[in-house]
């Protein structure tokens, strides 16, 4: 994903990427060699030491977000972070309390919000055109789940932690209203391997929204047939789906039927996504304009992410707790 | 639908429809003079003593269908009763008793099964193509919600009864499996007046079955845009999705884009099931075959819309309650 | 055919089917037997003599069409005819003449008329939706080409006279005008053993309208992998597209991708609409109302297939020669 | 064209954008200072003196591409030049002996060749998936005809060697056979206005291939409602349709249907084809590779173009002449 950043940022007029660093040295040099980067670090520290660097882009693990975007922020650079912004919600206002402190500024990377599907439904349902938003619907299903040994840490549901969180931002972010309540239903059906590791394969949240708008979303860890992305925004006077089944636009007729090309990775599902996301990020710091996914829409998708969790864990319908950001 | 049912077995070549009844006597006397049906009546059991009767369709409102099965049984009639096959557990087996005590046979309506589309998803899970199944979801909305006046009683959450028990029948039947546990948010959304009478609106449904696989079935009375029934089975080696939006096969291409009519109701979305369905129950009595929806599957769809109208009214996850059933 | 009109008209209330006729008598009496009519003949003039009999559809093999009119129309029967009306435009003159001299009513069975794509796309049309009609494009294709054993007769580019006359009575009725003149490809392709019967297996044919539109006319006959009916019109403000390749409501997602049932027989492609079919001929028989396929289109759209087949073997574009219609 | 191929260029990365010309001076000093382009000139031939040049990329309109193929040619420079090659054969053969002479490289911009969709549809047909071709069928439709101000040159039929021309260069490369008569039927349809240019609305290209297949192309110059460009290879075995309607993936189902939002122009269609056309360009030259589009072909399509345009103006199906390419 560092790596795939680092390639779009040579397609954002507005940023010149000066340097990349990785604790694996040798594949830091060698991006940075291939991609024509002047600076390779093993350490992140050290990069942020570099003169000239304005801002950085973290896609390190999960697990170290919340410590990259401290250190980032004590060293007043404004940061494009990959979701999600934590994995626990201490560890997320330690790191908005340092965002904070610093006066800097901070995105979530919620890439998909930069889809010409996604942004096409929020504009309609913000412009009305649904009417009233009464059932939030989406799933994700990732193709390949990630081998065992990229396991990084025991943390109960981590799916929902990894792949749901993009759901929950969603889910805020074109209902246009919070969620108060989840229940969940999890399972680790065919990968029982995981349950040591306190994660799940498949998962299925109630939502309950404050307005009273219900929804749900479903999570699956191992597809097979491809990478799938669908969510559907339900109204008094219409409905919106997202997504798209077929990659690429050829259908083979034959005996069998007829048959379509799934879509494979997020990084090919969502190919313009990250590069708007980018272009986004650089233009409002640029500019001084309000980012578009800010550090308390990280946090709101985590605090949801905790609840359903917590919801899995204690098998009983959870309140989600809002807790005023700092950031805010 | 009772008229439909009447227009239908013309179609069945091994049935001959002797008789219509209905409290309104004169729509009973003019569907029978349209149809050139020999006998109207206005009660049920006064059609019932009518000589030749070997078996009777029943299409009265919900509330009417454990007594009108008990009739029938006692009367030493099969039966093919529209769903639900009760409004409470208590009913149910009431009916049940009587109709194994008479040894007549029961079909419940759950004419989806009878779907091509249904049917072919349930052959390909059948046959392992999906492998082990892991989620199932379903959706079903109606175009328009049924005027207030036309609320026959004050029973909580009547949505899961009337509508979503088609959904229930379905997670059982395609995922070949039970449903152990549900949990349901739901709404009145935009039409709060109809929580005078207990009902509800749209609703979420998460289920969880007794071999580890997780679903979820969303519910909507008012969708607007037409008539949606959408259903997937999501497995170890694949998915299955069922359902159609387009209802006539045109595309209109102009400047605001492509546009495709849309399924509008149950009786065009289902016209050749609910054919299938009668052709099938008329033929396996004939040839005394067992029949392909049984009143232990009415039941068991009654018990998980009981659950999950309890887990409405008490916030909480209820486990589904088996009970033996007497027709069983 | 014969059969499946027979089973049809069991699902037209205003029609009684008195007896069937097929010089292989057993199948006669079979059909008979099974579908409880009353008679059944060896000879098409026989059963003409039966009393009671008001009209007659016919569905012999194409070239006893134009007799089989006249004979039914000496004996005063109303008529439902397959297409096309005949094989050579002689054979047409001579048959309407005999319509024409009895005052007996003749409808030609383009059924996809009755089809509710095409039928709303001709609704559409007319009123001025897409504007200006500029372009008509369609295309036909058979699975399955019939046995070499089947070819009834040595007929140059039987296909168009066969197939494409179907999608000729399209080009007239959905764009509201009379193609002019036109220019046949044509290939043996695949299957050169169709040659020494002066059948081909694919054509192209264009199409110059007298109002100055253009089209094209693709047919197949062996395209393996389904029954593939599509139509566009393209206008000045907008097109419909006509046609759909799924047949069953089913996506299957696999590692391959995603996998549609396709459309297979133009019996089930159709089966509706050979139903409207039946039903409208018989009920404006019955009400004396005119029919909405006449005898005029019959030869209309033969007229175009003779040229068609000219273009064929004279390798040059044809003008349509209309001859005046003794039934107009 | 120009910019977009200029902006372009920067996701080359084997690539250096060194200057950029055009005749209106100060259009291409401001795309040079946008693009940080260090050169800018008004004149084609005082580009080519630049130091260091060492290939072109000709955007100008169709009536300069062979002269301007000439000039680079002279200059020593390797050439992508847009389609089509020339307006005429003797130019395109002037164009060609000059690249011939020079010992230079060119290749023709037929970027469809380049799209997902399309490559994956020749890989199929050449791994023999839908057996032996046996009709080929495209469609381009632009949504906005050029302004009448914008006609360049009065050449009968402009649109065939516009817009058709890239439909002639699929017929040739996905049927990998050479197409050996044309019949056009053409309108000005619903813009007489063009006539006195000589150009046309819309067309229906038949074909004819030499191995027997046929074809069908239709170009249609102001459909309104996007830009729709579709192709289908029938086979014996099968058949491929390349060509997606839908623009976004979005679906807005309302009471009057649902809707897609439709393809709106080629460089939003076509967006990563262009970028993908000019990296393999440069890669092959900077590897000294053969290029994937050639010079011939760049011929073969504009000899199909000047038979599809006789044809239309002597109403009589022509042979497409084949001349012996200078480079080939």
């Amino acid at each position: 994903m560092g790596r795939r950043h680092a390639e779009n940022l040579r397609l954002v007029p507005e940023a010149k990427l000066l340097a990349v660093a990785d604790p694996a040295t040798e594949r830091a040099r060698l991006v940075a060699q291939e991609l024509e980067i002047d600076h390779a670090f093993s350490g992140f520290d050290e990069m942020l030491a570099l003169k000239g660097i304005e801002c950085v882009v973290i896609a390190a693990p999960d697990k170290f977000h919340a410590a990259a975007i401290s250190a980032a922020a004590a060293a007043g650079k404004d940061i494009l972070c990959e979701k999600p912004i934590a994995l626990s919600l201490a560890d997320a206002h330690t790191a908005l309390q340092a965002v904070a402190r610093a006066g800097v500024r901070l995105q979530i990377g919620f890439m998909r919000r930069y889809d010409p599907g996604y942004s096409n439904a929020r504009k309609r349902v913000e412009a009305g055109e649904i009417g009233e938003p009464v059932v939030f619907k989406s799933l994700g299903r990732d193709r390949d789940a990630p081998p065992i040994a990229a396991y990084q840490s025991k943390l109960n549901g981590m799916l929902l932690y990894n792949n749901t969180i993009h759901d929950f931002d969603l889910a805020r972010w074109l209902m246009g209203d919070e969620v108060a309540e989840v229940h969940t239903f999890a399972t680790v059906a065919i990968r029982p391997e995981v349950a040591e590791y306190g994660d799940i394969v498949a998962s299925v949240v109630n939502l309950k929204y404050r307005r009273g708008a219900i929804g749900n979303i479903e999570s699956y860890v191992q597809a097979v047939y491809g990478y799938d992305i669908r969510t559907e925004i339900v109204g008094s006077k219409g409905s919106i789906l997202v997504g798209n089944l077929q990659q690429t636009p050829v259908t083979f007729l034959a005996a069998q039927g007829g048959t379509q090309p799934l879509a494979d990775h997020f990084l090919t599902r969502f190919e313009s996504a990250y590069v708007a996301e980018l272009r986004d990020f650089v233009h409002n710091l640029v500019h001084d304009r309000p980012l578009q996914v800010t550090a308390e829409d990280g946090l709101r998708a985590l605090e949801i992410a905790v609840a359903a969790g917590t919801s899995h864990l204690e098998s009983r319908p959870c309140a989600v707790t809002r807790r005023a950001s700092s950031a805010a």
